[in-house]
């Protein structure tokens, strides 16, 4: 096939699984009805994917930066820069980004609850009061804050001399104190940036606490949003996009602030989805058909993430899991109908496993399936785990985008 | 088995390809008559081989490095210095190697044809006109060239301080004006590096201009040869050798100057097989004659390298990729009736895929297949990419090298 080849690649959080999943014995991809996801096995080739490496238990941050090619281990910052750029903010080399909660504390700066009741509403006026932050010992430091899904947001401070090398304020328990904020390392940008975090910590409490909003909350016996606990501290990584890479144009479909961070900090535009929210009722479908409309106006790639599987593995809710996955296969029923299979390639797989029982992200190798012209089919007669430990891909570590980039021509050579 | 083992490593050049290389969905290999090459997957065991890594688009230089088990993001210099040992040139650390072509510019420096017609006989006047090569602004450089096949050659600038950190001369495209060649880095050594190519392409115009074989090509209507255009600017590796490694002896036989460069490199002694041409034609059989009688002479390791299908992929020819593994096949029948099995390990694979419709080097893995007494037999009846999938050896890059020093005993144990 030519040189104008376009490209998918669909990550469904958290896909993989263990066969604790289901009383059967069964994962939750296996126990799963996917017509559609075993039709494009039939098409293509499967294998397991170790997102990062055998035995390396992933991030979702280090796993998308993994399977995009870049080494987790010289080119992650730390997560604040992804959650930053999702949400919107403009960085620059040199900003020290935080992803942040809205939290309630008593008078003691003790926490009640480290999500303020996972507030749902009213976080306009939050982020509004908190645009008057400015740390008075540092007044030649700005300050930008975005509030993002329920109690979740970013934090970006852009001065001179900012080192992310500090500790958290999040005590991560209900009961204790909010904690200083201290350097890690012996520079005075490290002291620096601790004394400015904890200065706009404290400032959050001043500038929030008296709002109508929590006023409202605590007539109605909800926690106030009363403090920001930014976590997460990073740089901002200089990382080649997709664009200088492979000279192509894309964009990033998800609705998670972590993921289109990655996916704009490769390079790629940022789409919303109707009906998009990140969670196990979003409309992946939708999704699916941005995807598919972007590639017909021209656009070379697209990137999409999905992030229920993830959720409801951390919820230890096999049932949900499996409903999940059994929507994203009919958005994948979409894209078999609706791509230009003579001259797409599509990748799917999961950053990681999220296997119901430990509720959390584990190691395993994930299955991985390529379907395209260029793709040699193997013997798969269905996606899975277990189809995949047959695959004719094998198993390989990370780089599904530059391999995705290889069957579509897009690879520069190395040497001559 | 005992400790005097054998090792034979054949490459067949671009040998992997894309369902799309035929009409009825098979690569060339899949549809090639190859019954020794089935037989030797039959007494062996195959799998897929990236070369250099997942996803790495390989060019033939660092894919061999790789394959010969050096790492070629850290020794590899640029494809120059491979050329020039493989042409014969004597090499030593601190010299500046480049690879050539004979070119046909204007008096402009226009360039009308970058292979100055593919010329084909008359090199040896040409080369030794540029044994006056002299560059007057650093007198104490001393300058080598030796013409290889067709319009290629290699020249070898030997003196103090000489960096590669230099841009190309060749402007890649007819119609345009030879480059300036320029420092790539602000060093006193990269700018005098520069001046001197520079000096050097003046001066192989004025020494190359008025020879008789070029008022001979112009009165036939031939593109004269009137200019030297280097590139591929390399310094000299010094690579771990095989007997360093292994204290074994060993033979190249290959007729591209690359592939010869990279077996002197690593230590093995260059032999001209009869009937050797680097092309479509090439008598691989009396290749395979030879490193079967290197071994009977007491040689331990043969490294032979085919070029044929790469070239054929080049070429968009099919049919000509599937003749030259056919004709490869034979070279195998030869070594499955000559070579002594009971102390011979043999491996065979490509170094990269060249498939017919792209026409160019990508980054698929190649089936790669291992035959001798230690090697445990897997399922695999025919050798082929489909066959490879399903191969007992997995998926796995670079170090063939390497491999087929362990099922030979050659290795040193790395910790006790």
């Amino acid at each position: 096939m030519g040189a104008a080849m376009k490209g998918v690649l669909i990550i469904a959080d958290g896909l993989g699984g263990r066969p604790t999943d289901t009383p059967e014995g069964k994962t939750c991809l296996q126990a799963a009805r996917t017509p559609n996801l075993d039709e494009l096995a039939r098409r293509g080739a499967v294998g397991l994917l170790d997102p990062i490496g055998p035995g390396v238990r992933p991030g979702s941050d280090t796993a998308h930066l993994s399977i995009f090619g870049y080494d987790p281990y010289r080119e992650y910052p730390g997560r604040g820069v992804f959650e930053a750029v999702g949400v919107g903010l403009e960085v620059h080399g040199g900003d020290l980004c935080f992803r942040t909660n809205f939290a309630t504390v008593d008078e003691g700066f003790v926490v009640l609850d480290r999500r303020a009741g996972r507030i749902h509403r009213g976080q306009e006026e939050l982020e509004q009061a908190l645009q008057a932050l400015k740390p008075k010992s540092a007044p030649e430091v700005e300050v930008f804050f975005k509030a993002s899904t329920e109690h979740r947001g970013a934090l970006v401070l852009k001065g001179p001399d900012l080192s992310p090398a500090i500790t958290e304020a999040d005590p991560h328990r209900v009961g204790r104190r909010v904690l200083d904020v201290t350097p890690t390392e012996d520079t005075p940008q490290a002291r620096r940036a601790a004394q400015i975090v904890n200065e706009i910590i404290r400032q959050s409490y001043e500038l929030l606490k008296d709002l109508s909003i929590n006023r409202e909350r605590q007539a109605q016996g909800l926690p106030p949003a009363n403090l920001l606990l930014p976590r997460g501290a990073s740089t901002v990584p200089r990382l080649e996009t997709l664009p200088e890479r492979y000279g192509v144009q894309g964009v990033v479909i998800a609705a998670g602030a972590l993921y289109i961070g990655v996916g704009v900090l490769a390079g790629l535009e940022f789409k919303r989805a109707e009906g998009a929210t990140g969670g196990v009722d979003s409309n992946v479908l939708s999704k699916a058909k941005l995807a598919a409309a972007e590639l017909s106006d021209g656009k070379d790639f697209a990137f999409v993430h999905m992030k229920g599987a993830d959720s409801a593995g951390h919820d230890h809710n096999a049932a949900a899991k499996i409903s999940f996955i059994e929507k994203v296969d009919e958005a994948f029923g979409y894209l078999l109908e609706h791509l230009d299979w003579n001259e797409t390639h599509l990748a799917f797989t999961g950053d990681h496993c999220t296997p119901i029982v430990y509720g959390d992200h584990t190691s395993e190798p994930v299955p991985v399936g390529f379907v395209g012209p260029n793709v040699l089919r193997d013997d798969a007669r269905e996606f899975s785990e277990k189809s995949a430990q047959q695959g004719g891909l094998g198993r390989f570590s990370s780089n599904i985008v530059p391999m995705l980039a290889g069957y579509n021509n897009w690879l520069r050579k190395f040497g001559t």
